[in-house]
């Protein structure tokens, strides 16, 4: 349920208020970074202790993809990602007043997951590079990337069962659902892919994002608060956690048009030059516009160039470009909504809130 | 610990002599295909639940696979699978004196489990058919059975997870584990096919059929005896399924290549034609013998016609078919062997001997 306009304004002029000296630094992401760094170094040796369980074949795959060794097994230094999920897991445990130590199971659970649906994605989607490294199936080829992602799927889900904590058979059918919910993405992702621009909806692509993205990230929100709460306390982290993903996928989708080359590391439009059914290009196609036509008649043809600069242009006067910024604002609003439900003094998610404010601006 | 060739004999008597009356029909396999159709009847209403509960775009590849659909989602009436697996389940459970109703689930599990390997293995070794029919990959595209797979083995630790039984949570650790090893056999056995013939060892070949085929059959028999009895009867009963499980492939092996084929409805020497390093084929290269160098010869070309029959008869006098067959004697007498360590009453355990009978003999 949405909450009215100014329920929302009131909950974002509190979480204002309440940041004042440290936790303004929040708003920087420099509260964030130390936290992202913190949970590397708790989580990191529970996730590699469980890779390091794999057997051989399993093993250096995973330890390729996680960046802890080259493709021929030396070691590397590598970065294995954010661990943004595993942070958030952590940080609902706090926030909810329980034992994050309690939790690191979990949340090596939850980036385990996370990996397992990169590996079979990149797979999918065919990406040569990840993390700026060939992928896993360049590299080992697409059969042993299938079933070393099958393998960390399985291995997220023993560590779950393997785990004593009261909590960890919900948490492991909460993470399991969410895997087939994440599966169901993807697939759409695909579908997508295969129709035209003006064949998906608006509500399809805002299904598809949660489903692909909101989901994962409301699921280590609520396996979190799993380890610290009741039902009704994990219900609304969920909810956090999905709209909270919601939001960043927006402002991805948005930095995938506008975003600053030299932020980015992409060039100019890039999910335009690769035709992208984003959210803000289907809610401008999705428009009544003279622009949306124009786009359509765009996206029909190779965009490079001054197309891509015409197509972006479009998406802008078709409205594209201002649904997503208040669709981005309003889930976050949402998000501290739920949030406020599970934790209703918000000072004691600070966490949860700085990483929230993470995800939504990383790459601007 | 195998244990010495008097005991297996003593055990293998007293099988026959338990076996009079009704129990002696299982040796035609009339028992073993009563007992299926019971599983099937009793599980699929649970696996068929599940199936169902899935995301509409998973559900209609799954309903596909288990040929309860047609590709256009129209009812099939199809064989889903012998379902050989739940009714280890369920008849572990039972010789243990628990109750199989109580199993169904892990059943159900345990089947989709097995399902999800299927379907992947499919994709991975490019089989354009299964059960008579087009396989999912074939039909609904590569990313869809990869992602479709994805989330049957997520639903069958969901559904463990979701069981309330207090076994369930051991149960769900074992079949995640079994999965992981799953994909060590079948990422061994691709890794094998790039190998040449006299580059697989005896030794490696034994360990892939028994990650690829055993572990389930003994993760099977596992979780039926969690859903009744103690950690130290539960090691016996995998042990007895892994045994059972080689023997089912050693015999395998022989069938593909001197199985009648009238009988296996696959050319004669099929598994020759396809140059498949199997369990006789490598215990005859591995022979210091002229016929394994004439194999080997063999092997280096193509197999047809009268290649196919030199080389059969190549591994016969280079001893590749009596070792096979011993082998298969000597795990069946192991298997029966740990079963009864389990089950020292072996009368009480006519449901598993009688399954692991028509494992071994069920398309000869």
């Amino acid at each position: 349920m949405p909450p009215a306009g100014g329920t929302v304004q009131a909950l974002l002029e509190e979480v204002t208020v309440t940041m004042t000296g440290a936790e303004a630094a929040a708003t920087e992401g420099h509260e964030a970074a130390a936290l992202l760094e913190r949970t590397r170094s708790t989580v990191n040796p529970q996730l590699r202790t469980g890779v390091e369980s794999l057997p051989e074949s399993m093993r250096r795959i995973a330890m390729y993809h996680f960046g802890w060794e080259q493709a021929d097994g030396t070691p590397a230094a590598g970065q294995a990602g954010k661990a943004i999920r595993p942070a958030l897991v952590l940080a609902a445990t706090q926030a909810l007043g329980g034992d994050p130590r309690r939790a690191v199971r979990a949340a090596a659970a939850v980036e385990l997951a996370h990996n397992f649906t990169l590996l079979h994605d990149d797979v999918i989607d065919e990406d040569p590079t990840r993390r700026n490294r060939p992928t896993a199936w360049k590299v080992f080829g697409v059969p042993d990337a299938i079933v070393a992602g099958d393998a960390m799927c399985a291995l997220a889900l023993r560590l779950l069962a393997e785990d004593p904590h009261p909590a960890a058979a919900s948490a492991s059918a909460r993470l399991a659902a969410c895997v087939i919910e994440l599966c169901a993405g993807q697939q759409a992702d695909c579908a997508f892919e295969r129709r035209g621009p003006r064949e998906v909806s608006l509500e399809e692509c805002l299904a598809m994002a949660e489903a692909k993205t909101g989901a994962l990230l409301g699921c280590a929100c609520a396996l979190g608060a799993l380890y610290a709460a009741d039902e009704e306390e994990v219900a609304a982290m969920d909810a956090f956690g999905r709209e909270a993903g919601l939001a960043f996928q927006l402002i991805d989708d948005l930095i995938g048009i506008w975003g600053d080359p030299s932020h980015t590391g992409k060039p100019a439009g890039a999910d335009l030059v690769a035709h992208k059914k984003s959210l803000p290009v289907v809610a401008a196609l999705a428009s009544d516009t003279e622009a949306a036509a124009e786009l359509a008649a765009l996206y029909a043809g190779p965009l490079d160039g001054d197309a891509v600069r015409r197509a972006a242009d479009a998406v802008d006067r078709a409205g594209g470009r201002d649904w997503a910024q208040s669709q981005a604002a309003d889930r976050m609003g949402r998000a501290v909504h739920h949030l406020s439900r599970a934790v209703p003094d918000l000072a004691a998610a600070g966490d949860l809130l700085a990483l929230a404010e993470f995800v939504t601006r990383r790459t601007r």
